[in-house]
């Protein structure tokens, strides 16, 4: 903004950060949040709207040329934007993953979005990157992590946005380091290992990295090994990629899949691939937090044998979207592979080699101070809260896990390790749990999604939603016992 | 959270959003921000801290078990971070280009984050994913895009984080479709085009996406074009290219380029991309949001020739990071390259063919609810208070354009178009320039960035953040000529 000439007279001057307007309506927006806060449960946690409603509703085909109040705005979120909001936060938000929030965290998004500071190296924003290695050092020690994860050793922590980059960064990392060994390496023959309950994420961030698709190993798993990947079959598909001629390159192991929280082995995985020279990367997206409580953190064993892991505290440590944690144990390969120096962006302390550019461990270049957030809500709470945070969670999981378990109509397909249960009607087909889920959501009052493992359809109940308190989790199964009573009989009616 | 027997009876019920803490503690954290804009200017820009400064203050090594008061950490957040920040919210910070914000945005900002809604498909958030379409097409009108380019039209558009990301996606559709084509083109012939001005982030996209660096051309400029890519030049090397049996595949050409705002003609290259069937995308990512000024919409000419087109509306259009926007004029083919359909996001909506899912258009799979705050902007400013906005920084870089223009030590490298001013001290050599601009940010009360174009050491100073005034400038200006009259002064002394 400025106050020239050029400004046309009759145009009153435009200040889009007047500090007396910023300090009402910042008040104003507090208070409407809190108020929604409240107010959630009461709201359908699905949507009734079909696709298409808010062009219907929000009918200018162009922007508006002059000004709108901002209590008009607010009144159009509430009449137009809320009802086609699928509230993640709301306590009855069983579906998927939870997003989980908190006020710590919601502090450190508003701090963080003022300063605006883009920290793409050092110079651009000292506190911003030093912040971020300090906090990720501190959320490793918490999670025991090797010694080499941290800036003390051979590697360190990024926040990325998603896991997506995350694995990318470090695929890439990988592949380079691959063909730069020998000239004989071309990318057609690198060769990707997931299992059938990898995340998606991971077949699209080798497709976006160039791998063939046909070098993408999905291993099938079963409920023999509890859908975790077997290190054995690995071990047998790598052998026969050599064997073809292929160079295995990346292994995406995963702690607690989407579907079925499955956790794969990974000293064994490991073992594997070191034969192989294979980058081993752990995805614990969502299962990773909880192995901030001692009696979880066995599931990460053998990650001191991995070459990089990643987990988004926006799923299970309260920091609002998006925060995702990549800790590598050579950042030096990260580097090699992701720097850029051009002129522009040239200065002393970067040239001095003592520093850390943040935009050399991620895709991008502009990058917002997301450390910020991540360090008010481990400060903020505290480890001892978040520890008990994460066991009260498991502890509703384990409560609606009983109550399937006490309705001999369900049963629960795989045994629940962290948040997540996995179950469905017993001896009837995808039909019929299709229909229970579907009528589910249709009440509004609850949202859950679905998978298939093993061939078998069956409702994900992820408990987590940050409002969620017990009596959430004994309506929600009051009310899948109540439409899956109501199919049932009549499937029995119409026998 | 919850409230089961599994929390231990010694630990307090932890209730990580309290809603009387959270309406309170917001409450104060929008005065502390207010009172930081208030005081920003009397802050040093550039931080005067050495690099690992804030370890040693920050004492611990591991997080903390209990919790910290918010005030606490709001002063640590004033001792211990503020010393460190670059502040790119200053009117003095005049480096790279302008991380530009506002009122409206930040209220955005925290309405989007309050929501936490993960609208990876229409189902997840009908709202988001529904808004996002709409606020799109509505800069596609303000900015005259080709109805191509729209909804309604083959395409659409799309919020990405950064240009980084859009580059990558219409990248690796390009790419797709290339391989698609035809079995005989293999990725180590494609080749990508570029000028030595485009921004570093292309030959990064380039090598994430498997390019091989031998295959990315970096086509030189020169003053005589204002350093604009040429057609010709571009023709010749793609000739070149199909001549040793490469594939022209992509090019990026620029709006507006970070070194010093050259604009590349875009309908010209476009004609000569079009005959080897190339792919061109526009990275109007700084200069981009000028256009929506009817006196420089003359820049995106040519644009209804390209595939696809990205700026950055938090450079230039007050959102706050991040917010880059991408349009495509197919959306098929991005979608095509980047879509997955993994059980556990299975839905009908999606099925049916009638909804947007936006993860489909980009790298990741979660997202946030950035288009509330693009929304938030063009609404609550409206156009023509945007567009006095553009104006009112423009007239501000032709303030110092004559301040720098009236002072003959010193001479304006390139044409000024937009913010950017590109200007030396004439006729001495790279040394006595970088001493000035060494000198000038070491004060504390300015901080502007270089660049070399056409092989000489230029000065970049940017205006447009947000708070800055015509006061600003001028002071800026006094500062910048003392500091070169002090230099020059001391050179002849030593003469």
């Amino acid at each position: 903004m400025g106050s020239l000439e050029t400004t046309t007279p009759s145009s009153p001057l435009f200040n889009p950060l007047d500090l007396d307007d910023f300090r009402t309506q910042a008040h104003k927006a507090v208070d409407f949040i809190a108020d929604y806060y409240a107010s959630i449960e009461s709201r359908p946690v699905l949507p009734r709207v079909e696709p298409g409603y808010l062009r219907k509703t929000l009918l200018p085909q162009i922007p508006p040329t002059k000004p709108t109040p901002f209590e008009s705005i607010l009144s159009e979120i509430e009449t137009h934007i809320m009802p086609g909001m699928t509230h993640w936060l709301s306590p009855n938000f069983f579906a998927y993953f939870p997003a989980t929030v908190s006020t710590a965290g919601f502090l450190g998004e508003m701090l963080s979005s003022s300063f605006n500071s883009v920290g793409f190296n050092w110079l651009a924003s000292p506190a911003a990157t030093e912040l971020e290695s300090i906090v990720m050092d501190w959320l490793a020690s918490l999670l025991k992590l090797p010694h080499q994860f941290t800036f003390s050793g051979s590697g360190g922590g990024v926040l990325q946005g998603t896991t997506s980059e995350a694995i990318l960064c470090t695929l890439v990392a990988a592949r380079e380091r691959a063909i730069e060994k020998s000239s004989s390496v071309t990318i057609q023959k690198l060769v990707v290992y997931g299992s059938d309950q990898t995340h998606s994420t991971f077949p699209k961030a080798c497709k976006i990295a160039g791998i063939s698709p046909s070098n993408i190993r999905t291993i099938p798993t079963s409920v023999d090994t509890e859908f975790a990947l077997s290190p054995e079959l690995l071990k047998r598909q790598m052998e026969a990629d050599v064997a073809a001629g292929l160079v295995p390159l990346y292994l995406c192991a995963t702690v607690g899949t989407t579907s079925s929280n499955a956790v794969d082995p990974l000293g064994g995985l490991a073992d594997v691939a070191r034969d192989y020279g294979v980058w081993v990367h752990v995805d614990a997206a969502y299962a990773g937090s909880a192995c901030i409580c001692p009696e979880f953190r066995q599931y990460l064993d053998g990650v001191e044998k991995a070459d990089s892991l990643s987990l988004s505290p926006h799923k299970w440590l309260l920091t609002y979207l998006d925060c995702c944690c990549l800790w590598v144990r050579n950042r030096d390969s990260l580097i090699s592979a992701l720097a850029t120096d051009p002129e522009y962006l040239k200065n002393r302390p970067s040239e001095s080699g003592s520093v850390v550019d943040y935009k050399d461990w991620q895709v991008g270049l502009g990058r917002r101070f997301r450390a910020l957030r991540l360090w008010m809500v481990l400060k903020m709470h505290g480890v001892t809260n978040l520890q008990s945070h994460i066991r009260s969670d498991v502890g509703l999981a384990m409560l609606f896990e009983r109550l399937v378990r006490g309705d001999r109509q369900f049963e629960v397909v795989v045994p629940r390790r962290f948040g997540l249960v996995c179950f469905r009607l017993k001896g009837v087909g995808e039909g019929l749990n299709r229909r229970v889920l579907e009528e589910v959501n249709r009440t509004g009052t609850v949202y859950m999604t679905h998978t298939v493992v093993g061939g078998e359809y069956v409702m994900r109940f992820a408990v987590g939603a940050t409002l969620t308190e017990e009596r959430h989790v004994v309506a929600a199964w009051e009310i899948i016992r109540g439409k899956a009573d109501e199919l049932l009989m009549g499937e029995m009616d119409s026998l």
